[in-house]
């Protein structure tokens, strides 16, 4: 294991060039632009440049420009130290990677697998993203509008600004033909998903969406279970509904809280988990303020005042989300009694012609419904962006939580409008399954059949991309770029760009709710969700894979503010289900007919209580991680700790010389 | 800063020995067992002694021999590097003491107040638990009966058995007189506790309970200042209640959310923050099991399965603890059978003769419930001692359940009672009255009364101690130990032992529940409360100072489970009373008459819920940890880090140097 120097480790390998990210320009971008940024890609750090590797290519059919971009081998280890990713040590452990211990990292021995292609592409992104325009960087070259200001960061600027139509990392053909095979092929549909390589290939972030999503729908199986017993048996008994919902209560604290356990497995295992120093990394590239200190790494950042922060929350936000939630809310009422009105029109007068008037509500509902959501998304985003938040994390914690009241309201407050103040039973069954069923043919069918159109029109593109990559071969020139990564970025730059996570996390936090709040009532829900679910991998899985453009990898160490949801709804839903069991006519004649109401209600408002404190009892007594995954955090602390007073003696001891030297200096 | 070697150090002071703890015989402790125990102190701790200074003293004209336990400094420092100990640094932070380092510590440069008597004192302590048994001892050195077994700790052992009848450390009378003055002289009556100087004497645990008692009595000026205006105004509404119990409501979250952060910034600063790691810290003393091996530090300990543990308390301790709380409850219902039984007796018959038989059912049921509460507490004790806790945290917190579980039922089942069997507002109010003032006043009674009889008792010790000293005066031979030293020694052993802060409290715990749990019924309750704690503070202090033997200092990072007893408390008072105010005919009546009661009844649980929202988001928006302490926390771990990697690379060169001279030498 003889050591070498980074010249002898990178010398080799120099010349072959990777490209790996890939920066598309239309056919009207000025070149005076594109040369710009092409310069800056280059340019060494100490310039304000990326100093990474960037190749031109003009399809001569097409006049869009495309940059190829990778970087060097020393470069990729100058900026791993920098952004201190962690990687696997041969200790055993997760450790921020320095180039002067590389030796000791896992797969060192072979340089051009050390990193990942995600490793790789996060660092260059990191790179490009550092490129920012100086004091003489008065407006985008060639666009004498598009102005900028010192600090801002041009590749974001660019694209805002569809100078640069896609910046994107390519796919690993080989990678994903293999992940593919073990993900979502159909014989794969009862087996574990490979989380390890979907996090290796698309990052942490997503990988921990498709695990919840997998732990998810196992947990649905046992309440599945149940409703089929109940839909086969037709076992009548009050207790029936009751039995079923105080264990869906009970399960879906159970689920939570492993899920927290799993969830720091992961966590832990991908070295993500969050420690106190997390809280003062570097701000998110958007965050804006006065130059000042970051107070733990010393290092210089933007700093904006909190109580601006908690100003701008809580004078402009809450008011004007508060706001949404009501129009959704009164949209509701004027649907309910729109409803009424149009079903007493046709009653009075049952014609053909007055008929399609019962269904005009619903129509003007769902649409006024539809553009009031689209218009709240926008504003939620601007809020979100106005709140200006530091880290990315509660970036998306504050947009997950504005997003999630508004879908709370617009999808639960109908049914709690028909359980609890019409409280109508079979309207609400009814209204339930339409919901549920609905949500979920509409979802299969975005994410089933159109995929499946997407794949079709795919192959269409690749035979004209044939025909195009044809024209390369008798273009002029020998390209600096291989041919066949050409082919796969001219393919991939017509995928669809994957939008995130958050969608997919909302889609399921409202089959959780459908499934969980009402549960009593419509107790085949966890039924049609498994069956939804089943499948949702598995076409999540292939658009990850075949539809979309390779996301860039994120870190994430956990799912964020999603589980709060998640366990509100949980809450939520003890209080939803013993009501609409209270409520039940037939449990209330179960109870002695001497009893009065009021005692009936108030023996079910001490079972919700009941009820409550078990689902505490059960969240404090499943602790939330692991012993293993604890005795690790303590081993890698304990280490550390040992290190710093190792550290300090030798600092000591140094001084000790030194101070020895300079006496012994004196004395002579 | 010229740095000294240990031998230099420690050199000068080494003659001057200064005894810290005593050990004390009674007149009939066989000879053979203290010479044996005093050669153990002595002996290196390589031949498995504790290697202290230790001298004997037979006072002439008693019997009781005592031991007198110091150090050298060298001792101390090389204890104090083993232990861990948290010293201030002069980076600025605490960092565990190690000696090569030594001159980085502040104060180093005097080191005879470097360690704090405090400090030396826990020292001494750990070093006397260290003496064990070896295999050649069978049993203790004169008692044949006493049989030890290897590995037992002997001064433990001692203790228990009373071959020894007390273990404890010296007062520091300068700093007590200090530190008096300021904490409770009656002119200090409302000013702020010095907190740091009683965390340096008493230790950190002592330290926070003042702190606690402290911050909660500040916590109870707002509703007592209200309960006073309620009670001069006699403004009338039926709103009146619904107010102070909403405040009173919100603002015990409040009290316990600044608790946390007050908490945080204390363990902060003294060291005492938990890691990961603390819960693999050495287990206590009295665990035990297998020997194995520690999973974080690799150091040898008892291991003990946590199934054999989990076991024992679902087993044992929980149906033994469930029995208890179940004869509260029949001995509670018997109280009320048997009162109401005789109130009809006197009703029926109402001559003299039949008058105290109104009484007995009150008398019986005190008496009885004290002999319950006497036999449970040392049930408690020894299921706690089975179940083989391996922190001292663990056990405690598991005691606190057991303690606060069975008080809980003792003392507020009875007002439970009145307020919704009975329903009795009247009875509830003068009930709660009762229990309020009478527990106060027996409580102010048996710490400020009986403390001003042990003064007046100490007093005269004090003279006849003098008169003994006297004759030490006269005594043969010169006194090894001070003269002065002597005198407070067998004044201090007259003292009483401090009990641990478990009973403070408990009768804190029991207080907090009489004013929020039914504050809509008695809102001055909050006022008797607030008046009890001043003279409280002022009395515990002047006993820790005064009446008691210094107790051993014990380290703490917060104040464990009562933290969670407080919040539930707090919770099940929202619970109490939204329930109090729904069932108050006055409320009921404000309702718009053509409301049934159902409605009503669901009316009071929507606002119950409402209140229990409002709680957890006031808990879930305050921050545990104020920002300065995680940013403290965030720099110290970030430093640490840093420190790691700093070393491994250090060991990485290390390792190269090496290679490359073994490559050098096989060369030539």
């Amino acid at each position: 294991m003889e050591s070498k120097s980074i010249e002898e480790i990178t010398e080799r390998k120099s010349d072959a060039f990777e490209p790996l990210v890939i920066i598309e320009f239309t056919s009207g971008t000025k070149q005076a632009a594109i040369e710009w940024l092409m310069a800056h890609i280059q340019e060494s750090k100490l310039d304000g440049g990326a100093e990474l590797e960037v190749k031109m290519m003009v399809p001569q059919h097409q006049q869009a420009t495309i940059l190829y971009i990778g970087a060097s081998l020393d470069r990729y280890l100058v900026s791993a130290e920098m952004m201190q990713m962690r990687k696997p040590h041969t200790a055993g452990d997760l450790r921020e990677f320095t180039i002067s211990d590389l030796e000791n990292f896992k797969g060192s021995g072979e340089m051009s697998t050390f990193f990942t292609t995600a490793e790789k592409q996060k660092i260059i992104l990191k790179e490009l993203n550092s490129i920012r325009a100086s004091e003489f960087d008065l407006h985008i070259p060639g666009y004498e509008n598009y102005k900028l200001y010192p600090g801002k960061r041009i590749v974001k600027e660019y694209l805002r600004r569809e100078v640069a139509v896609r910046l994107f990392p390519l796919h690993e053909e080989e990678f994903i033909d293999k992940l593919g095979k073990e993900w979502y092929m159909p014989r794969q549909c009862c087996s574990v998903q490979p989380i390890g390589k979907i996090q290796k290939y698309f990052g942490e972030k997503i990988a921990m969406y498709f695990a919840f999503l997998g732990l998810y729908t196992i947990s649905l199986i046992p309440p599945a279970l149940i409703g089929i017993i109940y839909f086969i048996t037709y076992w009548r008994s009050v207790y029936r509904e009751a039995i079923f919902a105080v264990f869906n209560l009970v399960w879906s604290t159970i689920f939570l809280e492993s899920w927290k356990r799993y969830c720091s497995e992961l966590s832990f295992q991908w070295g993500t988990m969050q420690s106190v120093v997390a809280k003062f990394e570097e701000p998110r590239p958007d965050y804006f303020g006065k130059i000042g200190k970051n107070p733990v790494t010393g290092k210089a950042e933007p700093v904006y005042p909190k109580l601006k922060r908690v100003l701008r929350f809580y004078l402009v936000s809450l008011p004007v989300t508060a706001m949404f939630l009501g129009i959704a809310f009164v949209f509701m009422l004027t649907y309910f009694w729109m409803q009424a009105w149009a079903d007493n029109v046709y009653f009075k007068n049952k014609t053909l012609l007055q008929y399609p008037i019962i269904f005009a509500p619903t129509i003007v509902y769902a649409i006024s419904i539809g553009i009031l959501n689209a218009i709240y998304r926008k504003v939620a985003s601007l809020l979100n962006d106005f709140e200006n938040h530091r880290l990315q994390s509660s970036y998306e914690n504050h947009l997950i939580m504005k997003l999630v009241l508004f879908d709370f309201v617009n999808c639960f407050i109908s049914l709690f409008y028909v359980a609890f103040y019409l409280q109508d039973r079979a309207l609400l069954r009814s209204h339930l399954a339409c919901l549920l069923i609905t949500s979920q043919v509409t979802g299969q069918i975005k994410e089933a059949m159109v995929p499946f159109f997407f794949v079709k029109r795919r192959s269409q593109q690749m035979e004209r991309a044939m025909k195009k990559a044809a024209s390369f071969k008798t273009g002029e020139g020998t390209p600096e770029v291989d041919y066949t990564v050409q082919k796969q970025a001219s393919l991939e730059s017509t995928m669809d760009q994957y939008e995130g996570t958050m969608d997919e996390y909302l889609e399921l936090f409202l089959q959780f709710g459908y499934v969980f709040l009402f549960s009593s009532a419509f107790p085949l829900a966890a039924l049609w969700a498994l069956l939804n679910n089943i499948t949702e991998i598995r076409t999540d899985a292939f658009k990850m894979c075949r539809i979309f453009q390779r996301p860039f990898a994120e870190s994430a160490s956990g799912i964020g503010a999603w589980q709060i949801a998640f366990e509100v709804i949980g809450l939520i839903s003890v209080i939803t289900n013993c009501a609409l069991i209270g409520m039940d006519p037939e449990v209330q004649h179960l109870m002695p007919s001497s009893m009065s109401t009021v005692n009936m209600v108030l023996i079910f408002v001490a079972v919700e209580h009941v009820v409550l404190a078990v689902k505490a009892a059960v969240a404090f007594f499943i602790p939330d991680v692991p012993r293993w995954v604890e005795v690790e955090m303590a081993r890698v602390e304990y280490q550390s700790k040992q290190a710093l007073i190792k550290e300090n003696v030798a600092a000591s001891y140094r001084k000790k010389q030194m101070l020895r030297k300079m006496f012994l200096s004196k004395e002579n």
